[in-house]
């Protein structure tokens, strides 16, 4: 059997979801098992999220515990979570039991308490110690993303005694691609990619073989750091130690992969105020309850930019034509702010500003928003000044609109870095709040021109 | 020397960059190469990032061709672009041929046609061949992201013979961690990790240990679906293939993380309507010129909502405080559409929406958005009703934005979703254009009821 990879034919992929579904409708748990027995984890993984929780939970029952836990450990979070609430401690702990220590411990987190440890009992006391110890790091850092699985030789070992530690440990260990090197105290000294130790003579002392400098990452270092550090060192997988520099465990690649792409995913949707978790809910009461929130800052802001046009009454009602202008001014602000905002967002996050840049960034920015806006001030004034035949409304809306594209691309750059500097995630600077900032100011700047210049507007 | 990631410590790289700035001005070669030498290549990389282009050319003349090779492999294309240009056909040609297929094929690429022929007539036949495959590729494809380094055996091979192919080829090859099982027309059959290669009987026929369920990619691939396949099933790397499943190259994961990377920023910066491209400019003038093509979208969008407001001046005069809730209704609907489209243009890159689902999304979003509608209309009417004490005003104001809101949520999820059936990036759709269509049409609606209920709202 080929795994082709199935991702682009959505069809194919329709036409084998109603199979199984139909499958699943006659009990026909033979034919569906010969079905399901080729496919990767990850595919069985994939069509279970697209059945509803009554077929799932039923293909899932039909699954040996081996099958189980490697579908269990591709699933995504929201259905593995009802799953595993469902099949009761003594299966789920003879699952949990075949999966390796990192997966485990993302299962056994989610669980609640009685049933974690009525799991964490059913299995081998080592992998139970294993789970505990990871499980015992705070979240999202190395410690917690870590896998405890690792091949280890004394440096004093030769390349036969480390191709035989190998051979012991395969058994138990998946897929690895390194053998570290430590010393009498645990300490890392080095790594032995197996291509190396392949063509290395079986009787050297792998500490004279090894490499020597290894990029390693300490237990407590957020994920998002070490998933800087993989991706800086093009790393296949990164040795873990503790404060003394004593190996613990090691990270894999394809999990530094779901962590770029989990952040990434979550600057997009704090920049967009849509909560910080993947929002896969159905009911509708749901996903408004986590957006509103959001929203209701900048119904604060429209509220504050209602205060600003009626504070400035006696010039809106002196010179009408000033309200037509007013969607121009808080558009033009709004995505000037949006765009310096998520450049600087970003800019922080891929870790390209450091504290060296961050002035050099603003004063950047200044110009830039100068230069935008002297042509969009501009513009927008020649507009005015043809639409309504009225030079003073021109040159008032065009040194508004400036200023406020000005100040917008400052505000832009210096809101996120400050939350930065604050301790607050930048991401969510850059949505709602920085749009409100820049409505108000860019009304302010607009009304407060206007009414500096009302009698010239008034009188042309 | 530990390599430990320098990452935490701005402070301590900046210290370096000054030491090193110090020593190139005083052309202190020797000792300058000293403090390299122990530094990772990515490190020296990032070094040169920092320095201005005088001191990068100083620095970067005094590595050998080992050295340099590496170092222009993990630099930044807009440093290396220039770099290249400027240090002459044949050194280059020397540091090219140093490099694996895919990182050599990269700098090719952007290099002059000129020079790009004189480089590879000076590089190996073997070397030059692949390059030119590679580049005979389109971009962002498998085909042209692959290196050509492989591993491969026939199927008939013993362990013991597959062993023997690792040591040959392990010279020309830096890290690899499988080898390819291929049958006599060159297609390929399996895999063997080295870890399993290792615990194999050397007498065995790799036909017999291998794994036979090879995920594979097609070299026409969209690098995007590539990593998707990469990310799916957790792959270190995966093989490329021709049409006749002919085995042709393989793609490493950490060229997979840098397009995950580069894909989700680019999204974010479609998103903001910053350009394609990462912004690098230190030039107002330029960076300026990228970002005004999308702001003058927004302008155009102002325009026309200024254009609802001209045609309604007779209500609007009639009725002043009209003007007060002007930038509630579009920042309410722009904040919500930009929400429902970032959710949506996040699933479509996920592959989260499938076709089967887009349905479901929008009626979902139509729901959410009545829900918020609700919400926000009766907050922002009850408001309305106690400011202005007019209940005509509260019910015109309460309505509007509850029907604003309902459109932006559903032209949110839809805008997306029709830009990708027609072939458009949905991530452009999100930002200006979205913003822009929700203001017209909230203004529409506000000023439209306010019309119809003008008398009303007069008189009370």
């Amino acid at each position: 059997m080929n795994e082709q990879p199935r991702q682009q034919s959505i069809e194919d992929g329709q036409e084998v979801i109603e199979r199984v579904q139909e499958m699943i409708e006659r009990k026909e748990s033979t034919p569906l098992l010969d079905l399901l027995r080729p496919m990767h984890p990850a595919d069985v993984a994939d069509l279970m999220e697209h059945l509803d929780a009554e077929e799932a939970d039923y293909l899932f029952s039909l699954l040996d515990h081996a099958s189980a836990s490697e579908v269990l450990a591709e699933m995504d979070e929201h259905i593995r979570e009802r799953l595993v609430a469902e099949i009761g401690a003594e299966k789920l702990a003879r699952i949990v039991d075949r999966m390796e220590s990192d997966d485990a411990a993302e299962v056994v987190a989610k669980l609640s308490d009685e049933l974690a440890e009525r799991v964490l009992e059913s299995i081998g006391e080592e992998d139970s110690e294993d789970v505990k110890e990871l499980l015992g790091h705070e979240e999202d850092t190395a410690g917690r993303l870590m896998a405890m699985e690792i091949v280890s030789v004394h440096e004093d070992a030769t390349v036969a005694q480390a191709i035989a530690a190998i051979r012991r440990a395969a058994d138990q260990i998946g897929e690895f691609y390194n053998v570290y090197v430590v010393d009498s105290g645990g300490r890392l000294k080095g790594v032995l990619p197996l291509a190396r130790l392949l063509r290395s003579p079986s009787d050297r002392r792998v500490a004279d073989v090894m490499e020597r400098d290894v990029v390693r990452v300490p237990e407590g270092m957020d994920q998002e750091d070490v998933a800087h550090v993989v991706q800086k060192y093009d790393l296949v997988s990164v040795p873990v130690v503790d404060e003394m520099d004593r190996l613990v465990g090691r990270i894999t690649i394809d999990d530094i992969v779901d962590v770029v792409v989990e952040e990434a995913s979550e600057d997009i949707r704090r920049m967009a105020g849509t909560g910080d978790e993947a929002i896969r809910e159905d009911s509708a009461f749901r996903v408004a309850g986590v957006r509103l929130p959001w929203i209701l800052i900048s119904l604060i802001g429209g509220v504050l930019s209602g205060s600003v046009i009626g504070a400035f009454r006696g010039t809106l009602s002196s010179f009408l034509p000033l309200a037509i202008f007013i969607p121009i001014i808080t558009a033009m602000g709004g995505n000037i702010g949006i765009q310096s905002a998520s450049l600087t967002v970003r800019g922080l996050a891929m870790g390209e500003i450091g504290a060296y840049e961050i002035w050099k960034r603003l004063f950047r920015e200044l110009r830039v928003g100068i230069v935008m806006g002297l042509v969009c001030g501009g513009s927008v004034g020649l507009i005015a000044l043809f639409w309504e035949s009225n030079a003073a409304l021109g040159i008032v809306v065009g040194v508004a609109m400036a200023s406020a594209i000005t100040v917008a691309a400052t505000m832009g750059t210096f809101v996120p870095v400050a939350f930065k500097k604050l301790g607050i995630d930048p991401a969510i600077a850059t949505g709602p709040f920085v749009t409100m900032s820049n409505d108000v100011i860019g009304l302010i700047i607009y009304f407060g021109i206007a009414t500096a210049m009302r009698d010239w507007l008034v009188k042309l």
